[in-house]
């Protein structure tokens, strides 16, 4: 009754929930599993458990510290199921289990830690994978910011799907998702305050079932990729560099919304160098190119599809953008940084 | 070659090294790859494709945010490399695979986040597994405090092997694997700036071979925890609570050294609540106790380990020490933090 109290009169968190001691206990009990608890999970075991029905997995990681932790269009709890699950789908494979790191700010509200776990349980549902175990870490005030959550992922791989960036082809098509750099701009302009109307969203979405219905059409794609931190030329030139062959985009075949172009000229900042979180690049042979586009087009998240480009023999390693006015100018990976703390 | 100064030049961490973009890659391929890469390490895709060779595997997760980052006896990367492997082999897996996720504060000296990484690698080549995927990201100073891990990992789970906390039966016997306290003092002692003569080591090691060891001669033990935050008396209750039963151990037979009960009289810690991050509590019952403690002391890592206490019906859930002096108090579960950042 004591530390019901306790936990009822608090509503941030404090150092104890992160102790394995009892506030620890109370929060797995009354603010995680109500919302992510399933049989694996809720045992509470040092490991989960799982059986596993084929002899060929994919397994991934990536940390999420996006400043704002809300912002248009989503939040770190939906971005840190969807970043996994992706990672875990551009390998072919079809995502079924995440792991759940939080490390908590000392003084973090616990609505605002219920919000994001309520994010979490939604992305979850939509990508049909299931949260199996989890770990939360409590910082002093001053020591972290806010909250940084790592998922890690496991997914199986069907058979006969081989996909990786060093069987990218030359002949290859080039095909993206849709949209691009809407992730990056809503979480910058929402960082530094300048809202869009209509309001710029993020793309963050799980892909996991649009790259299931291009393998359907498709089971014999070479590569695909999200264009994430680094933007769609961050993974262009590492297609490049990882089949060591060259790569030549269009520009004027490149999907960006006006709103974007327009908010990009604004800030200063390149589209094809923003992160997304809701898109893909996929290389395949020309042959199958059609095709796959098409059904791409059916999903909701491949409305916009386009063939962008294709790669070439020469030079190795290089990407090429042949531009809207006639000209061609090297499409080089990013040095620094145009937006740090994006994902 | 401009790159090539450019990180040359630096010896610190910088945002754009969390960039996804030249400085991100450069990273990977001059500190992290000569260290760890390995075939499937190396190909540097969104996510790792291993073979599995059985329907069963664990899947387990953890952050690291101790402080100070290195300290007597090990450091942030050897953590976080046996937490998980010993999470692991806790469900009775053979650790195979790990991820490394990187959450760096802009300003680490490089030459500190390449001590790190070389632990990480010795820790790894002793308990046996390979890191297959990872991720870093770099925040701003002050936005996190020098660099946080988390490792996720999978294990096999041979066949006839099922261990799990509510598997603990009345009549079993409590063995834990050795002397207590050790990790949490080394910590805190060193964080505070107090040096002991001889030095109190952390006892971080992995312990998949232990469990190798004690499975071969008892594949039929109930349960394995890691009595890591919360320590002992933590560890005690999950169980209890998670099976239902009540326990009663012998505060004679739990082995603590004398340079940490002095140390705890100190600075005020109990040693039963302190976390450890080498040592294991395993149920198993009655009949195969002595055995099983043989094979135990028979291991580097098991040669103090004791029978300290046993399970019985009644009062469910709850755990009782018998004293040195005779009387029998509750061991409750802590309620805050003793020790923050300690593992």
């Amino acid at each position: 009754m004591f530390s019901y109290l306790l936990i009822m009169k608090q509503d941030k968190i404090l150092l104890a929930h992160g102790s394995g001691g009892r506030l620890s206990r109370q929060l797995i009990q009354e603010l995680i599993l109500p919302h992510l608890g399933n049989p694996t999970l809720s045992r509470l075991d040092d490991a989960a458990q799982l059986k596993i029905k084929s002899d060929r997995i994919a397994f991934t990681t990536d940390s999420f510290v996006v400043d704002p932790i809300f912002f248009p269009g989503g939040d770190i709890g939906k971005l840190a199921v969807c970043g996994t699950v992706n990672d875990l789908a551009m390998s072919g494979a079809l995502p079924k289990y995440l792991s759940l790191a939080l490390i908590l700010e000392e003084g973090l509200p616990l609505a605002d830690l219920e919000r994001i776990i309520l994010s979490v349980k939604h992305a979850t549902a939509e990508a049909g994978v299931q949260v199996v175990t989890g770990d939360i870490k409590v910082v002093r005030r001053g020591e972290a910011h806010k909250i940084f959550i790592n998922t890690a992922g496991i997914g199986v791989i069907p058979a006969g799907v081989n996909i990786s960036g060093d069987k990218v082809t030359v002949g290859d098509k080039l095909i993206v998702s849709g949209n691009l750099g809407e992730h990056a701009l809503a979480v910058m302009a929402n960082r530094v305050g300048i809202e869009f109307n209509p309001a710029l969203l993020s793309d963050v979405a799980p892909l996991s079932d649009l790259v299931a219905d291009m393998l359907n059409v498709c089971p014999q794609v070479h590569a695909l990729r999200d264009p994430t931190r680094g933007g769609l030329a961050g993974t262009l030139n590492e297609l490049a560099q990882a089949a060591q062959v060259g790569i030549m985009v269009q520009e004027g075949c490149i999907p960006v919304t006006e709103a974007v172009a327009g908010a990009c000229e604004l800030l200063g900042f390149d589209p094809l160098y923003l992160a997304n979180e809701g898109k893909l690049l996929v290389s395949v042979a020309a042959a199958d190119a059609d095709k796959l586009l098409a059904q791409m087009r059916r999903h909701k998240y491949g409305v916009q599809a386009q063939i962008i480009g294709e790669v070439i023999a020469e030079p190795k390693g290089l990407v090429q953008l042949k531009t809207s006015i006639g000209g061609t100018r090297i499409l080089d990976i990013p040095a620094g940084e145009q937006t740090p703390r994006i994902c």
